[in-house]
């Protein structure tokens, strides 16, 4: 997944903002503005930003109206933060490293590379001092955020060719952008941040090699295994990508404490939904890739994975040295991974592996 | 945890019904009282309840006002569900295996031995067919089934002496209710369903030689570490516990569009909240138990694992057996459970796996 690719097509629908900048009041009831950098109703990201609209507009009896506009159609995807900073929009849906040039520290609230999964980012913000520090991160630019969806752990992606080494990734061209991207580099691959649209042509035509995107339930409408036959995992850059929601602080303080429990539960909610849906849906589409499409799936070698660690530690360790809020979150962050990592083993990783012996059940 | 360890000290706190017995409108505020499987204010399980309650009494604005009744306060726990669908009551938050003498399909809807996670417990239930077979259970009892809440992967439990191989396990004492007990006499064990009050002095008399509860968080509030040094991983008996609302059908009928949906979505927020709770309380507890107590974890053995899972994919067998809904529900949980399995070995158990590689991260 990334920034810019999720906006092709999208770009030319731009509307006049000044159509929809006047807060609609009539009978008591109050229309919302809420942007998404994401296409109309796209699968899992655009559908839960839609969802988590109507949840507020059915819980509020329409008291409170959110009214979602696609990427480009009130301002560019990109220009969703400061429309909400702004006030030009009242929230907006996203992911938000988008915001990085806002500061860094915005790539905690999403994920970075060999970062927190969607459990961890859910245990870390509601329990244990992220909302606190997302919420001082948005009081400079007058956004409320609230978590809301998750894509789970990510793939690493379609390659045309098989790479078995660390040597094959040298000089490698692949599709990632943002702080994955740079790692890449750093392990002498050439990373590249094509659109979206773009990438189908370039991996055809052999001008790039390799592309990450989300996992199969969104890769398998892109049809990506029409031109890379090898499917490798686990993906490194975004382990549990969190969605969030902004909302310009004048309004999130305008609202009553009742709207404001119904705000942050439609988005808890959809928080929990959403992630539930990728689980379900990645199941059934790798099924198709692998039976109907014949997608050879591969696991990326440990001295790739390793290196990439390796370059993941040193890049967010120059990340967290941009600003003094970066370097808060970032502490936070790394400390609450470790204990995470040294939890993980008692729990879901010793339970998957006991799941995996060979004794017989239900078939 | 299981059924009728979180009630002692609670039995006697039980309050005539007839008090509560109307429903409460004035002002266009509605009064719904909840009961609980739980003591008030019981960590996790018994906050969790109450939050839960609270959501929906703040988003509504009081219209819905939600009275949360601890176990015994307005019936004994295990008569939640009939106080739920005789109306004696307007809802229940428990652990639906509770209610497994209705039907043994309800086992499903909160854990089984070796079944579903968290993760794939909520991706079953939202959207794999799993909430509409538990609609179709409920109706039988007038009763509208929500999620709301997870424990996460339970622990193997506290053990006297060491435990290295299956015969160890024979005949050992190990106090577990419910299925996870019928797993572990299938394998030469002895299983006792003692009350929570009962189960330290059975420790540390010797009457008992092993115990299982929950997880660190609640473990360490019991004290166990003090009679009992092995804390054993994973727990195969409750992989992923659910929580659960259960709705008199007339009054989830009598509600708004607006009204269920507010419902439903502080029911989901909760599912997702707490579930991260235990995620992030646990680390912490752990930590405590280890380096203050001195504590000593144990993997438990592979052999003893598979035995348990070829024992609980028999129990599961047999109760599939019980009714026709059981076996309807059973059919659709072993077939998600397959693909469940399939699916997570290329997300979050690869990336586990990654992270544990030897690179150098925030350190």
């Amino acid at each position: 997944m990334d920034r810019r690719s999720v906006l092709t097509g999208a770009a030319g629908l731009a509307v006049g903002a000044a159509t929809f900048a006047k807060p609609a009041i009539a009978q008591g009831k109050r229309e919302l503005k809420m942007v998404t950098t994401w296409p109309k109703n796209f699968p899992g990201l655009g559908t839960g930003a839609q969802r988590f609209a109507d949840r507020i507009t059915k819980a509020s009896d329409g008291k409170l109206t959110v009214k979602v506009f696609a990427a480009g159609e009130l301002v560019p995807a990109f220009e969703s933060f400061d429309a909400v900073s702004q006030g030009t929009a009242d929230m907006y849906h996203g992911a938000d490293y988008y915001w990085k040039g806002k500061s860094q520290a915005y790539n905690f609230f999403a994920s970075v590379p060999f970062g927190l999964t969607a459990n961890e980012m859910d245990a870390w913000i509601h329990h244990s001092g992220g909302q606190e520090l997302w919420d001082e991160l948005g009081s400079q630019f007058g956004i409320k955020h609230l978590l809301c969806g998750n894509t789970g752990v990510q793939w690493g992606g379609w390659f045309t060719k098989e790479i078995n080494s660390l040597e094959d990734m040298k000089g490698l061209k692949m599709r990632m952008p943002g702080l994955g991207g740079d790692v890449l580099n750093k392990i002498g691959a050439n990373a590249l941040a094509l659109p979206g649209g773009e990438i189908y042509p370039a991996l055809q035509s052999g001008a790039i090699d390799a592309t990450e995107w989300v996992g199969p339930w969104n890769d398998l409408a892109f049809g990506f295994y029409k031109v890379a036959k090898y499917y490798y995992y686990p993906g490194f850059h975004e382990p549990g990508s969190s969605l969030g929601v902004g909302i310009n602080s004048k309004v999130w303080e305008g609202f009553s404490e009742s709207e404001k429990a119904l705000v942050q539960d439609a988005a808890t909610a959809e928080n929990n939904y959403l992630y539930a849906e990728f689980n379900a849906r990645n199941g059934a589409a790798l099924e198709t890739l692998v039976t109907k499409h014949g997608v050879q799936i591969k696991k990326t070698a440990d001295d790739i994975l390793n290196a990439m660690g390796e370059a993941s530690g040193q890049v967010m360790a120059d990340v967290a040295n941009t600003d003094k809020i970066t370097r808060k979150v970032y502490d936070s962050f790394v400390s609450f991974r470790k204990n995470a990592i040294a939890m993980g083993k008692y729990a879901d990783e010793a339970y998957a592996k006991a799941r995996r012996l060979p004794f017989k059940y239900g078939g």
